[in-house]
């Protein structure tokens, strides 16, 4: 109840800013404790494994919208969005945990819906719902999950091991939830406008999906990374869009980079409807965000190991610090890339 | 967006059967999840040590009202209220994630004051922040804390080990949290009446303290549980009330209990207040809730150990199944004990 003599605006520090500066004061205390704040999960040293924990809220009116969000994907995407952050570790999920505050709106069918979802990703990726709470919330919905992975000491991936000299890889294709959301959008403003409209959604089935049940890449860090013998030097999964989380591995790594145009992958059909909607299809793949995807960095000795791995692309170099981060584009031009993550804060 | 057919409200399930209903349908993959949902917390076995998991969200005009919650006091209970959870485990808690959903008409001014309260709590517990998100919502202060903690394979207690013969003990006082509470809302409603008038709160700091700024008790598990050499056969923390917990261990161990009256320590000062608000302080301690003492049973041999232990409390025995779960009070009657815990969700 004490009085405010100043009052900054939570906007003018950004999310990551905003982060950055409530945590600094947090000194680490226990020799457990391997990794906090800063990476896209946090790092437990239990002896003979390490826990990887990572989470993350969905908030209704922030995150998403109920008009086009199905309560059975919202509770899928709530999962694999934390899940892609163990993942970014190169380690294996095993539990969750689930928060949900709700509104007396909110029936128990709806909240069954919701759980069906979430058993649906938990059987999918093979993790078990260990914990959580339900609570009433005076209004909206809002989803917290906490993820807990298992990784093994000698093959854990962070964002900060990247080389001047590694090559930049990222895995399957970007801008396509971002232009989901965008084809939402606009279908949710003309139902609004009249009610009786028959939405054209046929061409955007593959964007939609990205957008509303995307899929962490579970194949990478099960599958093809032992499989060919692989440990990244640094990893990060894209969610808030591939330009940003590209400054995340440079700024932590003290390396900078060089993205190629040519090795952003972006589906037809989203490349399409960024036309469509006059937006530049490079523009939605490297600012979009939610694709969950994969960046990552590789020794060049291990450019044999990834060059034939299925839907990866080979997308640039790590260069000196000095050298900034630059995008390569089609064209032939160097210019510097952009950073333009989601600005949740910004009204 | 499909069709809802029935229409199930929220209440009619209330909190535990809610979850119980929605969980019912997650089997358990992993070998290293060692318990579920269930217990004050999620155990997982990691080798060595077991770590423990507990998440628990405090909603602003559900569990907390920003008229009278300092924001750096609220910091700490949500905090507190988690550790308090790992403790009942007989575990150390270790870490935690913090998760923030704000609307902006909080500024990042108050938003330290928050994070000073969460730091106060790390110190003091030992804990260290390890990740989290902070993100915008549109009405509201939504925070989800969830703990961290390591506990020995023989030696972590689970609710459903209390066995006939056993005797029950509580720590510290009940009902004071509680008291606090209401004070704090009789205030509330006279400022709101009349915002000249002074607030008399001198009689009741201890109570207001108990409810604003709780403590979980870090020394049982860390001090006087090891240095007696005392593993309870079952625990619990209170905190929706003392009566509520008693059900949780008898339902979870197959038993029933016994409560004596007059072991159920209530605070002088508590006392005195429930009678001013015309309230049965037995009632305020067995239903009030929100005191996050421990209530724990012990092997009769272990009886010495736990005699003299500060603030601890002998208030029952544990009984067969079928004689139920009953109160002896202080007048010396036997009957039925009733679990009346938080009711979130009702109106």
């Amino acid at each position: 109840m004490g009085q405010e003599i100043k009052r900054t605006d939570v906007n003018e520090l950004g999310e990551f800013g905003l982060i950055r500066h409530l945590t600094s004061k947090f000194p680490i205390k226990n020799a457990s404790t391997k990794k906090g704040i800063g990476d896209d999960a946090a790092v437990i040293d239990n002896g003979d494994k390490l826990t990887v924990i990572s989470t993350d809220t969905l908030v209704e009116g922030i995150h998403f919208d109920m008009v086009y969000t199905p309560l059975k994907h919202l509770g899928y995407k709530a999962v694999v969005v934390n899940l892609s952050d163990i993942y970014a570790m190169n380690a294996k999920p095993r539990q969750i945990t689930v928060s949900i505050a709700l509104s007396n709106r909110y029936s128990v069918e709806a909240l069954e819906e919701l759980y069906d979802g979430i058993r649906t990703a938990c059987e999918w990726y093979g993790v078990d719902l260990i914990g959580g709470d339900t609570t009433s919330s005076p209004k909206g919905l809002y989803i917290s999950v906490t993820a807990i992975g298992q990784g093994e000491k000698d093959k854990l991936v962070y964002r900060d091991g990247a080389n001047v000299g590694d090559i930049l890889c990222c895995t399957g294709n970007f801008g396509s939830a971002y232009l989901g959301l965008q084809i939402l959008e606009r279908e949710k403003q003309l139902y609004l406008d009249n009610p009786k409209i028959k939405p054209d959604l046929e061409d955007a089935q593959y964007m939609i999906e990205r957008q509303l049940k995307p899929e962490a890449r579970k194949d990478f860090v099960e599958q093809f990374f032992p499989k060919a013998g692989l440990v990244p030097t640094s990893m990060i999964d894209v969610s808030d869009g591939l330009a940003s989380e590209l400054f995340h591995i440079c700024t932590s790594s003290g390396v900078g980079a060089i993205l190629e145009e040519n090795g952003v992958s972006i589906h037809p059909k989203a490349e399409e409807l960024a036309i469509k909607f006059n937006l530049d299809p490079i523009t939605c793949a490297l600012s979009g965000g939610e694709d969950y995807e994969l960046l990552f960095t590789v020794k060049p000795e291990d450019l044999e190991k990834v060059r034939y791995m299925p839907d990866i692309y080979l997308c640039g170099e790590i260069i000196p610090a000095e050298e900034g981060v630059k995008l390569h584009t089609k064209g032939g031009n160097i210019h510097p890339l952009q950073a333009q993550g989601w600005q949740h804060f910004q009204s």
